[in-house]
């Protein structure tokens, strides 16, 4: 039996805004080094940066019909989340649901899959991760789930889950750590921000981070 | 015995032209989803958008010599397709066959194998689609045929049939396909942006396709 | 034991300036069709043209620190050549070793894993040659080697060999042979010109290289 | 943190032997096709089938010590499910592990990354379905949960979730599904069956399961 | 609109039964390296060795319908090739249709896409070639075509053609093809026999095909 | 100009046959787990299990003549270490040059491309380990280096460098470490069969090898 669960609870926007201004990088070290999605999601155009609140669907391989059920589900600052249930390459998603998505606010999509019309999406500027870019049409026949926990590129993401993707990939932060993990990512962003100054004016990062002692200890050995 | 056949029929220009016009998606949908190459046949630049006769070379692998051949046979608008009779990613093709290429009107390559000189490719503004980039170049020793069908990327492509290439992928049209081809993929497109103005308005996918009774009879649930 | 060797030979600025313009393709064939890396090391902006003085890092699998080491080993022109000591895909470099490795006089990076803040990197015009992208990130735990012989992307590398890097991938020429595959590569330029003149004239390929009577000898035959 | 989470409930052993006897093919179809692990998880020897509760261990790129601080939270009839924080295919369990395992009731390994010592394994008879196989050893540096919920080669798997697993691979039925699993699961069996002595007797399954109307009203048509 | 070519013409069983003892790499050379399968196809258990008719069904990605209907047309002595219309790693095919295909008398199957069941397989001795395994089943809602032309793993292949696969892979021999094939097959392994006494007294390949000369002309040193 | 280095050292047989008893596993973490060969270097039948002498041959791409050359280099005990100058897949290497190989007293043959002939190889027990298998024949054109230093599936390989091979991979022991990497495997494996009682007998690793206080120290929680 497939269902569509309505009513999610969604993360804060300001929370949601923020963390996307820090990036992937820095938001998956803030978060303990987890939550990133496998590296074969790629954006479609670079550069892209872009968060939101998972909206998440299921599809069956080779149908796309799911993705016009959880068009329907749509808020405003929604980044669309679409994990196909056997892998499948095809084109899922091209320019109509595209524009469909834009107008219904989406800020982008995150799918384990193919993609088409690459060319118009990147003109209309409708951001895309994807495993695959594929002309590949899909037919409207099976159902699954929207708005249920699901596993894309290796993660598992709720409803309501805060994405953050960018041209290094996509991270998930789960809507519970969401401040916790936007308060860590500032106190990195801050710390960083002191040691680029000083890497800018040609100091080393062994002298910068203090690495000498260790690496002493540990035994490296300088041959001239 | 390796032979080159002459005197092939192309196809008529102006089908060709309104073809490339339609892109890869919608000629793919029209020609009911078939004839698409494999995912992994990428444009080395973007945007790309060609379409043209096919002119069909085999070259053997890590061997460009029938390259050379096939421009022999070129007539301006076709688009060069190379197949390697053993697979492999050598590039088989750069800036100097381009300039020839170009010269003779052809309107890109689409190579199952690798390119190299990408950077003056791009300048150039000579289309590719390959399979892989690679600076490997190739040796000239070994006969193959040119103008008879081959299998390209997992698709039988006859010379004169029509390919229509562009950021979505590469898909052939058999000649005699190709007027009626063109006339579905004309009316598909209309019926498409009558679609995708309503999306832009707002309305949904489930709406504008009445997709809701045939969801409900299949069983999906709505959970609050 | 780890060692850090120093005090390497580099190759003289001018040599390398020359063989970076003449770039991959041509320094490989020059080269008789040796020393390129393997085609999945790839550009994470294009274009990128570079060439200088290998520094030579081993890296542990997820374990950055070795990076750091090498920084220190740095002289302006050179290019950092990292390799994990077993396969790995983690974001070893991001935008704060980029402005350590800029401000240090570094002209770019080969690494055969994974690269972050490629947004950052390409505003910045730091060029990486890499086999991924990924914001996993690495830890600072372990030792291993600086400026000692190490194998990249199927590649034998010394410190203070070569290395070209474009669009096309990227070369190693071995510090004794980098004085004649120059001149090889200058004089293969030449010869190229000529024919580019000719081909962009409209000329055959097969009678600028005179090919037809090596193609009837070996059996090709033309079919009308 | 890192932690260990111990009194896992674990799923009746009957309920688990009778998944293990219909299969992973079946069991997969009894749950509505959910749960299979990701093709590229394949037997080190063939034939191989078992199932067991999912005692389930995350551990970081190339670090197995963790798989050690699991084998202390092991009951007989447990499978030991084992996944990287980052992808990895080093050798994280060899002999040793297997013999300790083995001695401590545990039915086989489910790692998605590699395994060693693959020759010893075999002759034991303990079973392993991994991702790779490489003597690439790890160290034991880097602390990760054991027994919490993970996601291994695609599918999220809790602790005490029933895994079965044979050739042709993997797959988790959650802990609350399993009876009803089990029952479905030999309901189809029984039909199959039934199925299977008509096959073998040269009917058509065309006829068997009645399809030719089917096919006929989609427009099938038979051309002499 | 799908249909079913029936009345094919099939190739004469002593040539058919003839060119499978002579074995893929034989037969794949006399034909003057051509009609190979891609690599990736593999056989499910070896050794296996078979030859036969090609009986060929294409089938929508996770769909398995024509695969019924394709059995209806079987004759003994065919070899079931199958080729999905978009990629998919699907189990399409398991014990339960190999009980009716060995009913029918058909030879073994050759997939570019996934088989389950394969311990099933093993034992019962039926052959697959596949892409992949894997228990992920498969529907029955989408028409395609029996019988006529397919590409099955970069292979053009017609009903009737034969097919020749064992360890090494999969081999396709065009009817018309078929008698000068297998005689020149024949000759090769004459030839080889001949070659096989020598080398296994001890005389060196170098010297059986007389090498030297042309090696010392193209310039071979030897260096004490 | 390709070369043929003529009267190699080779390592001393007893060092080499008791390398070979260690197995890759042990021999590699002796080694400080360095000299794996790439992952995707796989036995074409198992068990299998040498040791032996590196006799080591560059080929063209699809092209093995240079096998014919390094055969006549073979010493009895040599293991044949072939790698092509740039990627190929062909299959290099049958049941002729087994035969002449094994006549020659080679014990087996490590190729970084595709061997064919795979079932008579596995009946003449004659072991290889590849990257590929395919029936794709090559041709006899190209010179290229043999007894040279190379580098195969990512490792430096010098002629009389000691290969390990089993069911777990390849590794290479350059031949000055040889006697101290065989000393310390042996120690190796006698403190592993220390523990491999222990653990038999149910003891768990965490206390054979005192973790408990270093896990306790790194912040590892119980939770009940």
């Amino acid at each position: 039996m497939a269902k569509v669960i309505r009513n999610i609870r969604r993360t804060d926007d300001a929370i949601v805004r923020e963390l996307g201004t820090l990036g992937v990088a820095t938001v998956h070290e803030a978060q303990g080094r987890r939550g990133l999605l496998a590296p074969h999601m790629r954006p479609i155009y670079r550069p892209a940066k872009i968060a939101g609140n998972a909206l998440t669907c299921e599809v069956a391989p080779g149908d796309n019909w799911m993705i016009h059920v959880a068009l329907g589900e749509a808020r405003p600052g929604d980044i669309l989340v679409v994990t196909p249930t056997s892998p499948c390459d095809d084109g899922y998603f091209g320019d109509l649901l595209a524009t469909s998505a834009k107008a219904l606010g989406i800020h982008g999509l995150i799918i384990d899959a193919g993609v088409r019309d690459v060319a118009t999406l990147t003109e209309m500027q409708f951001p895309v991760w994807s495993k695959a870019i594929s002309a590949q049409g899909t037919v409207k026949e099976t159902l699954a789930n929207v708005q249920v926990p699901i596993v894309c590129a290796g993660c598992l993401i709720h409803p309501g889950d805060v994405i953050v993707a960018d041209d290094d990939g996509v991270c998930v932060v789960p809507a519970e750590n969401a401040a916790m993990v936007l308060e860590k990512g500032c106190a990195r962003e801050r710390m960083e921000e002191e040691k680029r100054l000083r890497y800018a004016a040609g100091e080393l990062s062994l002298d910068v981070n203090n690495m000498r002692p260790k690496l002493m200890e540990e035994g490296l050995v300088y041959v001239d």
